[in-house]
């Protein structure tokens, strides 16, 4: 039986909605109240254009489409790539009043949220994320962007879409790899402060990695609500938001000292609240026992629970201090209190960051 | 004597002061209390930087202060000169508290501030142009941005910034040339909808040119204030904003036609205006003497009043046709029903357009 589930972001004049369910793509309904104008540029990547690009575009009726296929892969979120869109947008002498489509996952969705930001200053966006990171992730919180060689996401911009369609039957040609690497951002959205959440993941955590549709549906939907309070409460990332960062101060040095495109995100971010959970351990805040939840629902997430061994110490602290989370050169870190009680912190022991680097060296 | 003028755009929380005179650059007072942060990356290009950067300097106290000096020219206002500003800014591990100053005109006002709104997705920005182009045009609007290859200002975001400082002292060094090309954009403020402001230009003009200051802070201000009175009523284009393109259609097709570079902006849009007062001409909509008095204040203030003969009637409508006011494939144009009482025309018979552009062929 088809599920649909519908997820309002309440951002005032700007709030839109996430449709979640099976057999979505390709439904008019979904897509074409949020069509500005007649023009619909679809972005999408060499590896789910021949997958997905089918059925998505009888949900486009008679609007002039084009598309830009990118090749696949972080490391080609560049300004270079970036280029290939708004070529193609000028090439089809696309106006102001045109919209943007992100068929794909992450690294589509930023980009083409970037193009539509700085394109003729705005235009309109709409978000298909076909993986689970993107559809828990990038559904929520307007971020965009591109890196740049010294620096992932450096460069971007926030800008809402009109709508978010996560389609579940576009994660049944997810690799392994890359459904875990989304669990890792669902897990984090009980962690932070959902305890209730991170019980229901430790319950249902063969049936999410078995693909069950209805399981996943529920998971996307409460991980997208939870975000949403954060991001609805705080769009500007001033203060709660930050609570979204962990586990990934330290995933992000993790991905930029490894080279971006060797560990994915997911990943990065699954050994980062290892990492976050051991040195919250390590101030007496977080229970053995609990970090060893942590552990556990990561590893049968299919997660590393540690940084890699290249990466010694004093290069992971010169990685994270480039990092955006630094303020005025203060490093912010967010720790567990508990499951489902994470705090941004600013004044810890600098001892404390370097034994928790320390005891994954060993 | 010195003089100084303080002009409030009221834009809400976005709300900023421009202060306009002699001897500003450099005073503490008009930037450190529009400084965020403790880092400020001052961006000049290779003529501004040698007049003026040690005259601004002392006014940004003991922050870290650190340059980016540019190419000069519209040619180089490109996204791979914009990442030399996000290298030096990584470089320099400035973080999102950071402040980016605009030393420069109009190329580096918009290069700097689309830098500001897109590094770590917006930390703040100031400006202190230093032509009367960027005094009198990038002052206020927040427009910032870069070329592309195929459209001018296709790249770009809306960034407010904290302070404009507009001392009219680097106009000293301003060559005539671009005096002129700064002129063409006041004058646009008086037909577009200031005829009394028209009226005091005639009077003045030679003053003007003759770089007398309190006449020139006298035009930035009431220029400025002509511009914010249209932004602050419309501030993301959807109406009357469009006004301010009077001349910019033609005269983005001419710098377009011509190779970016070959004509100075404001250069293209006198002859613009020229043209918007000829096609208004033969509307119906503009008498011949007061066509005649577009002509000669354009000519008295240095500026062409015709576009290069070399752009063939064909090759105007195809570059007019891919410039970014076009909305949904119909063009529209400001013309002028009288002097200070421009229009926006979407409905105008294409005979008149390609009669207008005729015209200029003989």
């Amino acid at each position: 039986m088809a599920e649909q589930r519908v997820l309002e972001v309440d951002l005032g004049e700007r709030s839109y909605p996430i449709f979640i369910g099976d057999g979505l793509l390709g439904r008019p309904e979904l897509l074409q109240p949020y069509i500005g104008g007649r023009q619909v540029m679809v972005v999408s990547n060499e590896t789910v254009a021949p997958l997905y690009m089918q059925r998505l575009l009888p949900g486009l009726g008679d609007c002039q489409v084009e598309q830009v296929i990118l090749p696949d892969g972080e490391q080609f979120k560049t300004l270079e790539v970036l280029d290939r869109i708004y070529t193609a947008l000028l090439q089809h002498r696309f106006d102001r009043s045109c919209t943007l489509l992100a068929l794909g996952g992450g690294v589509v969705g930023d980009m083409t949220g970037f193009a539509a930001a700085s394109y003729q200053r705005g235009v309109n966006f709409i978000q298909v994320p076909t993986t689970l990171l993107s559809q828990v992730d990038s559904s929520v919180g307007g971020k965009t962007g591109v890196n740049h060689p010294l620096g992932k996401n450096m460069i971007g911009a926030f800008h809402q879409p009109r709508v978010v369609i996560a389609d579940t039957d576009t994660l049944d040609t997810l690799p392994e790899r890359e459904l875990s690497a989304g669990m890792a951002e669902v897990i984090k959205y009980g962690l932070i402060n959902d305890a209730e959440f991170f019980s229901w993941l430790e319950t249902h955590i063969e049936g999410l990695m078995q693909r069950d549709k209805a399981l996943l549906a529920e998971a996307i939907e409460r991980s997208c609500a939870d975000k949403a309070a954060i991001v609805a409460a705080d769009e500007k990332e001033a203060g709660q938001r930050a609570l979204l960062n962990l586990g990934h101060t330290f995933g992000h040095a993790i991905e930029t000292g490894m080279g971006y495109g060797q560990w994915l995100h997911g990943e990065a971010v699954g050994a980062g609240m290892a990492m976050a959970a051991e040195m919250s351990l390590r101030l007496g805040w977080l229970s053995e026992q609990d970090r060893r939840r942590v552990d556990e629902l990561l590893e049968k997430a299919g997660l590393p629970c540690r940084p890699p061994e290249d990466l010694g110490v004093q290069q992971f602290l010169d990685l994270m201090a480039v990092d955006k989370k630094v303020l005025a050169g203060r490093l912010r870190l967010v720790l567990l209190q508990g499951i489902g009680a994470a705090v941004i912190v600013q004044d810890f022991p600098p001892d404390a960051l370097e034994a928790t680097l320390g005891a994954f060296q060993a």
